[in-house]
């Protein structure tokens, strides 16, 4: 597949990108795990914007499954607009951003460390003022990702934060599964060549909603952020759960909903969710390795096998992200230049 | 007014609800806060889940801005799906729900007591699950709520978190500030009677915004949902800054935008916003007590003014409910009975 535009070109780096950071970050997160380990947090705060929100979410059931952690998503404004910062004493504080540039992020960081928390920069710049800020960094080693809708600093952030918990957690076999993602990546990008005539059939959607959930969540929110960005369409992500408690009223005959399902515990409420998308008629697009969840869906966009749940949203972003590509290149828009976006954004 | 139905009888309701429960209310809560701090939490965790999950983000900015406590919204799929509930040790755990009944709102509740951290059920129901399983209960004491979408539960929701903040604080002068706010929320009521006239020129919309910051990005979440759960709209609630971070590419000429702006700190942005709204021709429905605000909307959603930043989201909700049952009546739905939903649901 020969890359059209920087969006499509960075998307297909991503094995590659993943794989070196595996190779050469390792040892650095190994030795950031062990100080943290020693401090001992009672709960982790995580400070970060956007695409690297979404990394944040992918935290809170990561370190939430596997190392026991109670995760909070930073309020940047607590810190920048009311100066009224929460006490982070026994806290770990990560901040995530591509960039390491946004200033409220940063103050976060600052803050924390000031107060003797124990902090931690996930940045694709060890140079940037988020790295400076912060007592540990972990570089993203990505390269430099020139467009504006973030995708392998995305997925290596996912890796980062992957990897910090295996660290942490100590648990040698988790390494194992982390080697095998770049593959399973490369997979799911072999699978989900060619989407362009599925995409045609979305021209003139206006709204759609993308539904994950547990260590998924992240995915529904991620592959939503992507289409806003690049299609301009109004799309909404929901756990099941959510969408029970009030959006489902919208989701009527042909409204397109994109279920992301790969295999695991996330799994459990697939088949009645679709039972219910189907009495209802909308229009289903899933993101899945189950072969049934595929066919039930008008489009299927397959993931290899095999992937343990705790790694599937490294993968699973995958179609989301030239699905999103693809309903960009049928409505003719340049996903490298989304109208009204900067690659930085300075919010305070 | 004459209330047309349950939904809008409950709106008017609120008033009479805040009043009782800060006048029944008050004792209870200032012995719950007692204990809670001889505990000295290190970090908070709400178990939320609709309405009520709007409530805990007003309770990050809360008990950020004036208790310095870091809150975190609870994964309840951590407890339920995964099994593997973080520590909870050293946190404040509270679970708010009207009706007390969701099983994993309870659960989360029910592992934190296990643990041996502090825990509140704040619910309309003192003698729910909710309640029974934690240590410490506010009881709404809001009366029954007949229609789906809730109204009156969620603004004594929002009361009795400012009267824990208060009480967990300590400052005298906060309680003649919250004494204030049943007649604010009498003066939203009385300002924006007769929406409908105004609702008749968004028939036809199918999607829209809501903007909020600080404390009232709860708002911008409980207006969206409002909406959605009466008017079947693609309805999305954005931070200004996540705004700027992508969704912005979506807004063009005629898209309406609805932007919840009391005076306050989280004021700030509002009139660069505005200007980039203008910009790109927006349709500005503003809720603010600020009359330059409300001069640039081309539908002025007023709110008295006076009221202090941190209460005012319980005022600024009201125009948006009022809104939102606009709204439907408009378009000739019955909020009453929203399409698919149930007033309790029992997600696990």
């Amino acid at each position: 597949m020969e890359p059209k535009t920087q969006f499509h070109r960075e998307i297909l780096e991503q094995p590659q990108a993943l794989s070196r950071l595996l190779r050469e970050g390792r040892k650095n997160v190994e030795e950031v795990a062990s100080k943290i380990r020693q401090f001992s947090p009672e709960w982790v705060l995580i400070a970060a914007r956007g695409s690297s929100d979404n990394a944040a979410r992918y935290a809170q059931y990561l370190l939430g499954v596997h190392n026991r952690l109670g995760v909070a998503l930073a309020v940047p404004s607590l810190f920048t607009l009311y100066g009224t910062p929460p006490s982070m004493k026994r806290a770990l504080v990560i901040g995530i951003s591509q960039s390491g540039q946004s200033p409220d992020i940063v103050s976060v960081l600052e803050e924390a460390r000031k107060q003797g928390g124990a902090t931690i920069a996930v940045t694709n710049d060890a140079d940037s003022p988020l790295a400076r800020a912060s007592e540990h960094t972990i570089p993203l080693l990505a390269g430099e990702e020139r467009a504006v809708a973030a995708t392998k600093t995305y997925t290596t952030e996912l890796m980062a934060l992957a990897m910090l918990s295996a660290a942490l957690e100590g648990e040698p076999s988790r390494w194992a599964e982390l080697e095998a993602v770049p593959d399973a990546v490369s997979g799911a990008i072999a699978l989900n060549t060619d989407l362009e005539a599925h995409a045609k059939r979305f021209l003139g959607t206006q709204k759609l909603v993308v539904i994950g959930r547990g260590f998924n969540y992240s995915s529904a929110f991620e592959t939503a952020l992507k289409i806003k960005e690049t299609s301009y369409l109004v799309a909404e992500p929901y756990s099941v759960a959510d969408l029970l408690h009030g959006p489902v009223a919208m989701i009527d005959a042909g409204f397109p909903v994109i279920v992301v399902a790969p295999s695991g515990k996330g799994f459990a409420d697939v088949p009645a969710l679709l039972d219910l998308l189907e009495k209802r008629e909308a229009k289903i697009v899933a993101i899945s390795d189950n072969q049934d969840v595929l066919k039930r869906a008008s489009t299927p966009l397959a993931l290899p096998p095999g992937i343990p749940e705790w790694l599937s949203p490294i993968a699973a972003i995958v179609p989301g992200q030239l699905w999103a590509y693809a309903l960009a290149s049928a409505a003719g828009h340049n996903p490298d230049a989304p109208r009204g976006l900067s690659k930085v954004t300075m919010t305070r």
